[in-house]
């Protein structure tokens, strides 16, 4: 049996890694995990995953949970363009800068903001405290700050002049909820929130000055 | 200016950090930013992390921040033996792999508990509400079981048979507390909480046959 990826494209960091496999051509059986009817709590994917938790890898006898080290595994394993996940030292660590920072920034901050939003309305039948809410997105606010000022800066793309793992694990959290971004960039001062519009937009299409798509698939 | 490390010892992260660098004998000036003085807010520091928070890392002009990142930088500059970040594709992946889950498990909790359990008495003058603790505590104690099921299992070491950065990221928030881990495994079944206790013993002696302590430094 070949390479199988266990998940749900409902879930950010599985379409981080689909769009990664996709993009590079990388052959794999796509096993979908319904979140929703529950999949992941069977016994069969308890193997695979004992965390519970897409996306999963296995390959061969080979199990292997986190986007992050199922993508870097992915880009050495099938040797994908150099950019994806540079070589050099400095750039690599950038990239791995960027892969630590996230998990407790902007994807915590865009999954509480998504829930306080739209899900627990929805399971509670009545929205959250006006207050919660709007103390989730001056964090959110405060992260995609973050994001501008220590990563983007001037560059492209958020680790360097191209493309790496870190802006597709970046990319698949800002636009699970682009109405939420909007929200946050009103919060702030227009100018700011100019900026913010702009470098998400930027994220999505590339910054070349031919501002071409990224065309990732 | 050869490496300059930016570091609060009171921090697990940078705890990490100070260890691999000690162990490695790796040359460096150790930049002391102490949190209780609120020197990680000073301008000089932002310059050297935007994010404002300690490990950060300065190596001539390149600066870094997040403890992973920076071990993995040092580890490759430095060319450190092979088992603290093997080579091998899939023990590699195993590293990956727990240095991105212990982001919002082991760290999250272990930071939770810490908060709740320590340093909200003393800043509010009274405990946090009972049950807020205790969930609180649950989850360590779910997380420290996932750490034995998924990750630990039969191995000496947590991604494997030698020593990894992967432990001493560990390690570090593991003993950052000891009183918690007893309070968490206490909650659970008897011989649950030994195996835990156990582990955490073992991961801070090794689990070699002879039961040589690890000798970090
Ligand atoms: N740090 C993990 C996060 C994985 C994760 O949170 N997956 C979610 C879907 S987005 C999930 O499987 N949730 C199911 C659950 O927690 O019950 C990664 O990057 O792979
Ligand atoms: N993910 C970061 C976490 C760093 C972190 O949270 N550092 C804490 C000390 S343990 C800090 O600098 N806190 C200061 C603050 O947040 O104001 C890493 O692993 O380096």
């Amino acid at each position: 049996m070949g390479l199988e990826l266990y998940l749900d494209l409902l879930s950010q960091p599985c379409r981080a890694v689909y769009i990664f496999a996709k993009k590079n051509s990388i052959p794999f059986q796509l096993r979908t995990v319904e979140l929703l009817k529950g999949q992941h709590y069977t016994d069969s994917f308890a193997e695979v995953n004992p965390l519970r938790k897409v996306p999963a890898l296995k390959d061969g006898d080979f199990t292997l949970a986190e986007s992050v080290a199922i993508l870097l595994y992915l880009s050495r394993k099938y040797k994908t363009p150099d950019h994806w996940y540079p070589q050099d030292l400095q750039a690599q660590a950038r990239v791995d800068e960027y892969l630590s920072w996230q998990h407790t920034a902007l994807r915590s901050c865009c999954t509480r903001a998504m829930w306080q939003k739209m899900m627990f309305p929805v399971f509670l039948g009545q929205p959250v405290p006006p207050e919660t809410l709007a103390n989730t997105l001056a964090e959110l606010d405060r992260c995609l700050q973050l994001l501008e000022d220590k990563f983007l800066r001037d560059q492209a793309f958020l680790t360097g002049p191209q493309i790496s793992v870190a802006d597709l694990v970046a990319i698949t959290e800002l636009m699970h909820d682009p109405g939420l971004l909007v929200l946050a960039a009103k919060s702030s001062k227009a100018d700011q929130s100019w900026l913010r519009g702009a470098s998400v937009w930027r994220l999505q299409l590339g910054r070349s000055s031919s501002r071409r798509p990224m065309q990732l698939s």
